[in-house]
């Protein structure tokens, strides 16, 4: 039996990776986390989508924000503002040691992959989360006043300017993160966890020779739904599906992946939609308040998997 | 009249420093700063002789450590230990906006002067800070065991190695401050502060050019003692003088600047040396712990400077 490849963006994608990461050992999953958020402020490399998912698997989530590091504070950003420095993006006193670290590593010469492991274990993750790739992805948000950076358009802007379609600058010269490939050539099943199609999947799934990979390795692919009843549990799917003129519906997510998916798991609000869909669906609990959440949705993700491969 | 030219180290060079700025105007006074001292850390551009009177000046000095800055936490470090990161060099949570600030304007091309200027002027400074050089030059310590790193020496290894001798590195290829150079050519007087002068003063006259532009400039040069009563006030000058073989007293001060001088204050416990050394001498407490010692010392040296003008 192979691992399991459970790819993911930010917070939604990490809550499903935690409950994964209760249920499968470290050799049994990887983590392949979108890079495409990534940007360079302030002098530091920053990965927020990797640290997102660090941090959920490391229990170190900032409760009272929903992101960053727990047990934080602000007298970095604060003390910046008093020199004119740009404090949009929050940058925690804490949080600053791993933007620091990497930012080191890197310029020593280390790939982000292996600065992830360094940051990792030493947050006592056993668990392998890896980049998409260790080459530049920059995803692009196009609006009708111009492009934007995402950190400028999720962060800085907060996602208010309407989402005309996106780009992912660097992408044609990335490769899949070696590791990535390797689980795809004796994979259980790929999982796409709950994060935002456009900006957090997108951007993994359109590196040259990533869905040949992914269809090569003969694995089934279920995404769980990101929306439910209509909703974006967490971030801007919704509003940008909306706004490219299409339903904000899980159907419409489904249809997005296309024949990518063997399966896709949907919410008991969208239970309606249960065998009414082109692929094999599987309808789950799937907004996760509760580390119980977490657990059961990554086990009924891992039972529908299994139905899939009989 | 012209300006006063200040040239100062770190905290005990400050300490008169911030007491000139209290009797002299922001036009009337250039202060004259050691960046022997700076080295590139975890990715910033640090200053410590710079920082440490940006920070006396702008009454942010942290009173608990005696380095530093105020009101300042320790997350950031603690939280880089974590990840293996150096932390002999403590770096608070406020302090590091300041190198943040820094290396952010060094890397878009600013010079260390211009970083200066944005620095203190966000710190509601008026009087004007400037770097020896904005130049390179990086102040090593020869001890019996090799060469250390001016902060190695300092900091990581709290003074203990026996010094053997000194060198300040790119200084060959180092340029004098033009501001300095331009105050020395309407100059009042030059005022070197109780600094240690072999790693804070040195390394600023010694910069080609430096010491004959003082000489051009005729005015009278006035060290203060960082020596009294056979010990240094702060820092490891004594134990310096010890080591390369040279009696620790205010009189191989005075002898260590030789012909450059032309005045040398000493504090009243060495008043036995006054008249005794082949430079005039003045007499006065210069121990200051208070804000009014600083600035009874400063009134003492601009009064004793005023009447070897005469």
């Amino acid at each position: 039996m192979g691992r399991y490849l459970a790819i993911t963006g930010g917070v939604g994608g990490a809550k499903l990776a935690l409950g994964l990461s209760k249920l499968l050992g470290p050799d049994d999953v990887l983590f392949a986390v979108n890079t495409g958020d990534d940007f360079e402020h302030l002098g530091f490399d920053i990965s927020p989508d990797v640290d997102t998912l660090t941090y959920t698997l490391a229990d170190e989530v900032n409760q009272d924000t929903g992101w960053g590091r727990a047990g934080e504070s602000w007298q970095f950003i604060d003390a910046l503002a008093q020199f004119g420095g740009e404090t949009w993006f929050r940058l925690g006193d804490r949080d600053l040691a791993l933007h620091v670290t990497r930012t080191r590593l890197l310029a020593e010469g280390r790939t982000l992959t292996e600065a992830t492991r360094t940051i990792t274990r030493a947050l006592g993750i056993w668990h392998t989360l890896v980049p998409m790739s260790d080459d530049s992805v920059r995803t692009i948000v196009h609006t009708p006043d111009g492009p934007l950076a995402f950190q400028h358009y999720f962060v800085r802007d907060r996602c208010e300017p309407a989402v005309t379609g996106f780009e992912f600058q660097g992408i044609d010269d990335a490769v899949p993160n070696p590791e990535i490939l390797a689980c795809l050539r004796d994979c259980n099943a790929v999982i796409i966890c709950p994060s935002n199609p456009f900006v957090s999947v997108d951007p993994m799934l359109d590196i040259p020779g990533m869905r040949d990979a992914i269809r090569a390795s003969g694995a089934p692919v279920v995404a769980v739904s990101p929306i439910v009843g209509g909703l974006a549990i967490k971030g801007p799917t919704a509003k940008m599906m909306k706004e490219l003129d299409v339903p904000a519906t899980a159907e419409q997510v489904a249809t997005h992946y296309g024949d990518l998916l063997t399966g896709f798991l949907l919410d008991e609000q969208d239970a309606g939609l249960h065998g009414a869909l082109p692929v094999t669906t599987s309808v789950a609990h799937s907004v996760m308040h509760t580390l119980e959440d977490k657990i059961q949705l990554a086990r009924a993700t891992l039972r529908f998997v299994d139905t899939l491969k009989a």
